[in-house]
């Protein structure tokens, strides 16, 4: 995987400089400069912007044309980072204290705001790209929306204004209710690609809210390279395509580093989901199929996520209920579709490292 | 009077009937539906679409051709008071709970970003008008931290996080200090107009403040309606011009309605600026002129806005030091620069109007 590595990093470094002449560029008035840079310049693999970058590349395009597209994407990923850690209350980004924490909220959700604007004004000569843009913008929103408020009760509060105990008091009767099953969360224009592999109604409302919290932006960042890359519409399909498993991928993966991870090699708080009542795969599929005991066991550890012992032992509960291993075979069937899409490309080095970026997504501990 | 509300409010139902188009249309999953609807449907005089639409009538143009532009501002505007809510933390808009109070801050910080979003995609057929958009909203953001900031020190964190009694030594010292004066924040494209009646440098700071703050959005309002409706290069001038003055006269008058105001006429919470510690020009000018000891009974008086006779008290103090006098020649001022950039206008009743506008909006007491 080194050459996976260093070739990420090259391209990562191109990114990096366009994002430093911009920050000089745009010179904020404090404290909102601040934070920007500070958001900004805070790491991160930039892995959404590569992906356009590659994507271009794939299709025999120069990543020149693409580069202030994969800038916009990776502006609009930040801003959502900013926004989620005021959301989800996140202390640690990148092993780093989270903006709202080392300054406030109102400039976190005041920043995000201003780094989406600068997004959206980079690639606003061309009105077919920025309505791409502002949908994928529109369906990461309807996302986000979906991840705090299914938590509990979409029609009363969220979940943010209970106390700990009573989220996970409102998620066990849920679950005892089956009040997810059969619920429609909003309209998904990829839902068909999602019946493929969801076998239980829960399943497909935690798929749809990743398909459009994480795999909308991820896909736009390949469609967008293939795009600007000349790509025939065949291969801007499976570009399309691969970004979709891709980020589904991703986000699955995550979501079990989020329970089983460390916190220094993650650089983000072990449990944050949890302690937060959100559900992933791994909890939907224990909550479903675990005996009351046994439940009651997790949901108390849960509850007090305090040492790399209680998370051992929720790993355990979920490894003997099959969770991990239930998980594991999605993300492999998802990991192979994205092969699969693919497959339709041109042999190139470009493909190669798509490829091996697969691998690497679903085999990360960080 | 009563023939510039019959008249305002004529176009404003144009306006409402767009938005309640365009909330059937959009169907967004819940609670978000329910918050966007309910922020959209609370009201208010619509007076920034409707200033679009007259602005293009002035000039000759047919108001069918700007309602999108119109709307696309009136989103832009609701999202702004979404956020506003969240960062003053005012429980009170319009009359009504505000969401954040009512579902909680994460949805309106959600619900804001969707509604930018979708206020842009109803523009995003025309770049340069996309551009102009943009170009508001950045300054917005960038007002919207003038405002937060400006209280207490920059460089430090923002006045949220500290409790009334620091914000009101804060503010004291660094007005005895004087460490406002010479201070730079930010550019601004309109500060040569600003120079035409800044007498001293914290005054410089407000009105700045308040020129990205509010005028940005009023000014792209008239400017828009001009130029989708035809308007001469001269015309497209003066009606942008009008809509800097009228923004800043309007702030004006909102500031010194949130001082003296009673909460039933006003809608919102009175001194509510006051006890988070923001600065206004009745509140610099008479920081700046009273004797120690008034000084000290006016901070006192707006850390304890208990009830009317507290604010009657505020009100005679600002009256007796003359800060409401300062204040409203200024705003004679400003009102004076809106009508003298009118009268470069064919006279007809958009014309009309607009002159009125002006008179009602240095006049209101809500």
């Amino acid at each position: 995987m080194k050459n996976l590595n260093q070739y990420l990093a090259l391209k990562a470094e191109i990114i990096n400089q366009e994002i430093q002449k911009l920050l000089d560029f745009w010179n904020f008035p404090e404290p909102l400069n601040g934070a920007i840079h500070y958001i900004l310049e805070s790491g991160g693999k930039r892995i959404r912007p590569v992906l356009t970058l590659i994507s271009c590349e794939a299709v025999g395009g120069s990543i020149d044309s693409s580069i202030p597209a994969a800038i916009a994407i990776e502006l609009i990923h930040n801003a959502s980072l900013l926004w989620d850690d005021v959301i989800d209350a996140d202390e640690l980004r990148r092993g780093k204290i989270t903006v709202h924490k080392k300054w406030d909220k109102n400039l976190a959700i005041l920043a995000g705001a201003m780094i989406t604007t600068k997004a959206l004004e980079l690639i606003s000569n061309d009105p077919n790209r920025l309505g791409l843009y502002l949908n994928a913008l529109g369906t990461m929103i309807e996302g986000q929306i979906l991840d705090i408020s299914k938590s509990v009760d979409a029609s009363n509060e969220l979940f943010e204004s209970k106390n700990e105990s009573e989220i996970f008091e409102v998620l066990r009767k849920r679950f005892q209710e089956k009040v997810y099953e059969g619920l429609e969360w909003g309209k998904n224009t990829d839902s068909s690609k999602l019946t493929e592999f969801v076998e239980f109604e829960e399943e497909r409302t935690y798929f749809n809210m990743i398909s459009k919290k994480t795999s909308a932006l991820i896909k736009l960042a390949t469609y967008i390279g293939a795009l600007l890359g000349g790509g025939t519409p065949e291969e801007i399909n499976a570009l399309t395509d691969y970004g979709f498993y891709l980020g589904l991928a991703f986000q699955l993966r995550d979501d079990l580093i989020g329970i089983t991870s460390n916190e220094q090699a993650s650089g983000k708080p072990i449990g944050s989901d949890l302690r937060q009542g959100k559900l992933n795969l791994y909890t939907i599929f224990a909550l479903r199929n675990l005996e009351d005991e046994k439940l009651d066991e997790l949901l108390s550890l849960m509850q007090n996520i305090a040492d790399s012992s209680t998370i051992q032992k929720m790993r355990q509960i979920l490894e003997d209920c099959g969770a991990i291993n239930y998980a594991n075979e999605k993300l492999q069937f998802i990991s192979e579709n994205a092969r699969s899409a693919l497959s339709l490309l041109k042999d190139t080095d470009s493909k190669t490292i798509l490829n091996q970026l697969i691998t690497f997504t679903i085999e990360r501990n960080f």
